[in-house]
């Protein structure tokens, strides 16, 4: 299918100016990004002779931005949407998310992650960063809904892992191969659910395959005490140790970070994935952005999965990037709006490796989003950039495209999708969990 | 205008339980609220012989809930909403606020509280507490566009105050008998703001009147070191010493109290009205909400106003309010959702001295809205009143009544209402000003 969006308003966060114009997608890249005109002297400048429009979409003034990067999720994870809240971390855990984890099979999860990807859509998210329990139906809900997503193994045990390193292995092959909109990462949970061993093994794999390497990082406080003691050193420290970064990757969460562990994000180039809002929900800290960024080290933004969010809305989480920051720094000033936009972005892309994805220009991937500027949260039109992360919300996004095909405009999903029936399937399993 | 709603969720908030029936409403007021059934019946049961609906509407399983109280804000302030951001809250007020604020005029105030209105709609807001500059001009912004609106008096002159005096007993006056939509507050700006003389002078007003006040209290930490460097007490002791609460209110923002301010708090049955967006965003702090509760003081909230925080969205506020008592306290537990929730609707209504506005029962107010359940942020439908709280956001307001009157649905305002023409004006009046 072929757009021509004219009468735009373009954030391509190659820049954060804003321009005039059209884009054009062909197929599933962007064809051209510009101020418009005479479409045939456009044309002579792509050199192309002419070209059919499937659609011509007056975007009526409002925005056209990349689609937001959701760099750490547990899609699937909806069922347990509101199920266990106001409840301390280790009670949510284990009272909770363990037990009825543990009742999950492989198309609960394709049905679930199904769910989580509507959302999505709602938010402008255009790539996901997920780690769940079977990754294989997560993939095919994903990819069956035409959403981008990056799979990350969550390697955790103590013992006989021998079969799910052969597994990871396997599906390091089959799942990167599986699909243009879908690729697969080596990683480990966490360091306090894996031992030694098993981690050891994960950076083997990372030295066999030169492959970065993603998990869980410094969470909580109670984490990185909680290795010193067995370790005498930090997560990353150890990690690092092992050469399970020396192919880059980075951790989520990264709530309680030294100085040292720093040192080792800039020196193996890791990127920093933040997620205010479970840290908030589940008390476990403010991230010290603020450091990162003067550091150079990339920080992209995650929502994790909707138990512990408990929505999956990057507008929330864009805010709450900047401001704990505010809060933390006990500074106004404290990580620019701009920053964050980029965040959300450009350095998630980076993240997710993912470069085609990351701003909008001729021959990248056609993953963008309209943002609805005429709603009364986005008006005056003082500072359009800075306006979307304090005051932007789902309500504001318009359409949602990725790889070329929209999927969501005005309120309504793609008639491919069975809406209703992802919720009667949801609702369903949860009552059959509990 | 009588209108049925049926299969409807209905979460009245004088209980969280959730009932499936029907409400009804007869003009400005709810006229049953209940399982629903024989029509006759009910009719019977409420003393009328039958009544002829204007609108039958089918809820289709979706939740109707009270409106939610915006407890303090400066709607005029839309002008400001991302004008300057991301800088120290001293270089805002004095480069930003204080001087864009000098060039306004009553006129200009009512077509930017215009815009603001549109946005407490889609929000869910059914009443906002104000203080402005010229409040006769946004009392006949609110009212034109049918939303309850209490005001409070911005007090705050150091010297040659006896005209500004009159002016709030005048207004006292005439602004408690402007329309059934409007009220009034005598009030003080802030105690930094405001001479001890002044101060006093609206204590006795107070006394005069046995009227309730509110003002700024204890937003910032240095407010709270300034007062104490001037006169020994903190703000609040300072005014509970004039008798400036002896007949109630409170104060907004309390970010930083004493266990002695808390002890007036209680005592005078004061209200406390918590800004955690505005807070969060000028890097003003965490508010002790916890112990607030633990002393059974009544907690309302509000957005603040736009320039501060920058949207009007009481979902961000209420996600906040327990997000960031959770960081404070370390604790996950910290803050119950359905407190939370409580504070937006029950709480706010006591606050703002609205009393039949509070619930959803028969002989209060129709301020109502209906909530999207069928949208994925809300699926599973596990526990809904604590997922609006920690899922829910505008995208999920579907109707918004404010005294019977429907003024926002399914995403479009009031045909009453010319809103390209509030967009045009709001931008022009930044023009010209800037």
């Amino acid at each position: 299918m072929n757009y021509r969006f004219y009468n735009a308003r373009i954030l391509t966060m190659a820049t954060t100016d804003i321009i005039k114009g059209e884009l054009w997608v062909q197929d599933d890249k962007i064809l051209y990004v510009g101020e418009g005109g005479d479409a045939a002297a456009i044309c002579q400048s792509l050199s192309i002779e002419s070209i059919l429009w499937d659609r011509e979409i007056d975007c009526g003034g409002n925005l056209l931005m990349p689609g937001f990067k959701n760099a750490h999720t547990h899609s699937a994870m909806t069922f347990l949407r509101s199920k266990a809240d106001d409840m301390p971390l280790s009670r949510w855990l284990n009272e909770q998310v363990f037990p009825m984890e543990a009742k999950l099979d492989g198309e609960m999860i394709y049905h679930l992650t199904k769910l989580a990807v509507l959302e999505y859509l709602t938010s402008g998210i255009t790539s996901i960063f997920d780690m769940y329990l079977t990754p294989e139906t997560t993939a095919k809900a994903c990819v069956e809904m035409g959403m981008r997503c990056v799979q990350v193994n969550t390697t955790s045990r103590q013992e006989d892992f021998e079969e799910a390193l052969m597994q990871m292995e396997e599906r390091y092959h089959t799942l990167n191969n599986y699909d243009p909109l879908h690729s697969y990462f080596i990683g480990f949970h966490a360091e306090y659910t894996c031992s030694r061993a098993l981690l050891e093994r994960v950076a083997e794999m990372a030295h066999k395959y030169h492959a970065p390497v993603y998990g869980h990082l410094s969470e909580t406080k109670a984490e990185v005490e909680g290795c010193r003691e067995r370790y005498g050193m930090t997560p990353l420290q150890l990690m690092d140790e092992m050469g399970m970064f020396d192919y880059g990757g980075g951790g989520y969460h990264c709530v309680w970070m030294s100085d040292e562990d720093m040192d080792i994000l800039q020196k193996r180039n890791l990127s920093v994935i933040t997620n205010p809002g479970s840290n908030t929900k589940l008390a476990s800290g403010i991230a010290p952005i603020s450091a990162y960024l003067k550091r150079g080290i990339n920080v992209a933004i995650g929502t994790d999965g909707p138990a512990s969010n408990n929505c999956l809305d990057m507008f929330r989480e864009m805010f709450l990037v900047t401001g704990l920051a505010k809060l933390r720094e006990e500074d106004a000033a404290a990580v620019d709006a701009l920053e964050v936009l980029k965040m959300a972005t450009v350095n998630g892309a980076k993240a997710l490796y993912l470069p085609d994805t990351d701003v909008l220009a001729a021959g990248k991937q056609a993953d963008l989003i309209m943002i609805d500027l005429y709603q009364p949260n986005m008006q005056p039109l003082n500072n359009i950039a800075k306006n979307l992360v304090y005051s932007g919300s789902k309500q504001n996004v318009k359409m949602t495209m990725i790889r070329g095909k929209i999927l969501y405009e005005n309120g309504r999903f793609t008639d491919a999708y069975d809406v209703e029936e992802i919720y009667r399937k949801a609702n369903e399993i949860v009552r059959d969990l509990c």
